[in-house]
């Protein structure tokens, strides 16, 4: 058995490979698949950013015809210590009591999943709560919780480590399972608090700019939000230039797991739909990692929650949705889905001028 | 037989009296969806859009748990006389390949209808062609054509009451066949020259504010078409005043099948998802002549064309999607229904607190 030093440091090896090996996307690619876009029977553009979602899919996946069909969902859950300074409208059982709904298939992000014919996984990374005989939770519980983070680190770096690693674990079963397109998800009462006190840290933002309601706090206690956030950043004065030092102190357990997640599905070429506040504050930090990881991102929506404008800035993208939903679970990435693979299927399905004899544009 | 004169007559009434028999949206099936979405285990308004979406369709079906499996797109087809002016980027040929693109399931608004389990009915409402041995085609051919409006009304009102009649034909068919939720599409070179001149003419906007490239024109060829719709408007005056007058004389054929569509199903209690400009035009129409008609209706896409904004305003819709398509046939529609079967789904699916043993907000 190694010593918990030498793990530490061989787990955070891992994690630095696997950002190393993030491929880049080949012009020839985008070109490649815009050349087969503009030879369909529509005027060119005419479909708008679904010619954007099929070139980007042809450059990630390296396919002529990508398909997105073997479509996932991972749903990550964790505590928060930091709801011990009352953030949230909702008392921190809900996160056990959710996931039991998860897997009792009566959740938003199992009806929306249904619908679209997405796989919802849901992941234990750190949920302060047991579950005795439930099928099909994947357990990968790295603590009951982090710390609160208005006291102290909310996390140590072997349990940062560990929740990274879950996440890349999660994208090599993915790999495996010959998914072609996955999405973020999550659950844990507390955390768009860690996900203000991420956008705050990792661009500079005032915290009651980016901090926003959650599952619906009124004024005052909205207020108390941005105050225990800015205690949380003084008490651990995270490095703007460190996005895992960010990440550790006032991150949570199923937000690192989700950087691992998302870092993990780039190096093996698995487009990530990433859903509201919280999933983007996981991908804001491996965007800030390896800027290179963008191109492997679609936002699937606009939340309601204001940081998440500034996340998105952040990461260069534009959501596909604006549908002013708060939910988080998932159900933004799983709505996006079924219209990124919409327009796979634009690339592999429509005819062409020549092949349904229709005329062009006259020159 | 009928005397030309008494027939016209007899269709005209038939059209008004189905306006008369649009009915009204009462509060108490809202307060009832209401009450049902804050009782599932999500915070309440979470689903944002999706819960007024729900709300909405409850109101329409006036059933608690609506149901939208059965589905269909009706992409009415028809040419315009003004396509003689050139203001299309595309030789008007162009509508009849569509037509059999369509029939052999090669267009874009096959691959995403099929992607949606949508059925997609395609309607010959006045194609300058002939689809000798077609098979799935509607043969409701009111002419080969308008006329051209630069020069003369686009319609007789016997081609304009032949036309409502048909979509009103069409309302009565999807109620028999049981669709649940009906999305409008239509295909016809020139047609938004058409959809810009009503747009000018029924909300009172410059025409050059609410002309765009339609496929694909350049600067030159847009100003040109600008004039001609000047020209058109000059030359028939349509009375701002009398949305019937406008359709006749700078409408479609298709524009007016799909006004008499949205009126039947409005009658029906059918929810009716239009799609880009064209459509809208024609809902526009509708809603002018009976505004409870809104009510009915769920704006599918912005398209990127500048007069849809106008109209969406006229009618009182935010689009459910942004996605700079531009069209037309239904594709936005397709891809907007998906989103509001989801949120039939929601209420009908999803757990409750109750059920589900989940903790409610902290009073």
């Amino acid at each position: 058995m190694n010593p918990p030093g030498k793990k530490v440091v061989s787990e955070e090896t891992r994690f630095w490979s696997a950002v190393a090996s993030v491929p880049s996307i080949l012009p020839e690619w985008l070109e490649r698949a815009a050349a087969r876009l503009d030879s369909l029977t529509k005027p060119p553009g005419s479909l708008g950013r679904l010619e954007e979602i099929a070139k980007r899919l042809v450059g990630i996946r390296q396919e002529t015809w990508p398909r997105c069909a073997a479509k996932a969902i991972f749903t990550m859950a964790a505590d928060h210590g930091v709801t011990e300074e009352r953030v949230s409208a909702y008392p921190k059982e809900v996160t056990r009591q959710m996931v039991l709904n998860f897997l009792s298939q009566g959740a938003a992000i199992n009806v929306l999943c249904r619908h679209a014919g997405i796989d919802v996984i849901v992941v234990d990374i750190g949920v302060d709560g047991d579950f005795p005989g439930s099928s099909g939770l994947i357990g990968r519980k790295v603590a009951r919780g982090t710390r609160n983070m208005a006291r102290e680190a909310a996390m140590s770096n072997a349990e940062l480590c560990a929740a990274l690693n879950a996440g890349l674990d999660l994208a090599e079963m993915a790999a495996k399972e010959g998914r072609t397109l996955i999405g973020t998800g999550e659950m844990g009462i507390g955390n768009t608090t860690s996900a203000s006190a991420i956008t705050a840290a990792l661009t500079g933002c005032a915290v009651a700019t980016v901090t926003g309601r959650g599952t619906g706090l009124d004024d005052q206690s909205r207020n108390h939000k941005v105050k225990v956030i800015e205690t949380a950043l003084a008490v651990n004065q995270p490095q703007k230039s460190d996005p895992l030092d960010i990440l550790r102190k006032v991150g949570g357990l199923e937000i690192a797991g989700l950087t691992g997640l998302i870092v993990g599905a780039a190096t093996r070429r698995i487009p990530v739909v990433i859903d509201g506040f919280i999933s983007t504050s996981a991908a804001a930090i491996a965007c800030a990692i390896e800027p290179k990881i963008k191109e492997f991102i679609f936002a699937g929506h606009r939340s309601s929650e204001p940081g998440h404008r500034v996340l998105l800035d952040f990461i260069g993208q534009r959501p596909l949705l604006d549908l002013e939903m708060r939910l988080g679970e998932g159900t933004g990435a799983a709505l996006a889905m079924t219209i990124i693979e919409s327009a796979a299927k634009i690339m592999s399905e429509m005819a062409t001028f020549a092949s349904a004899g229709v005329a062009g544009a006259v020159s």
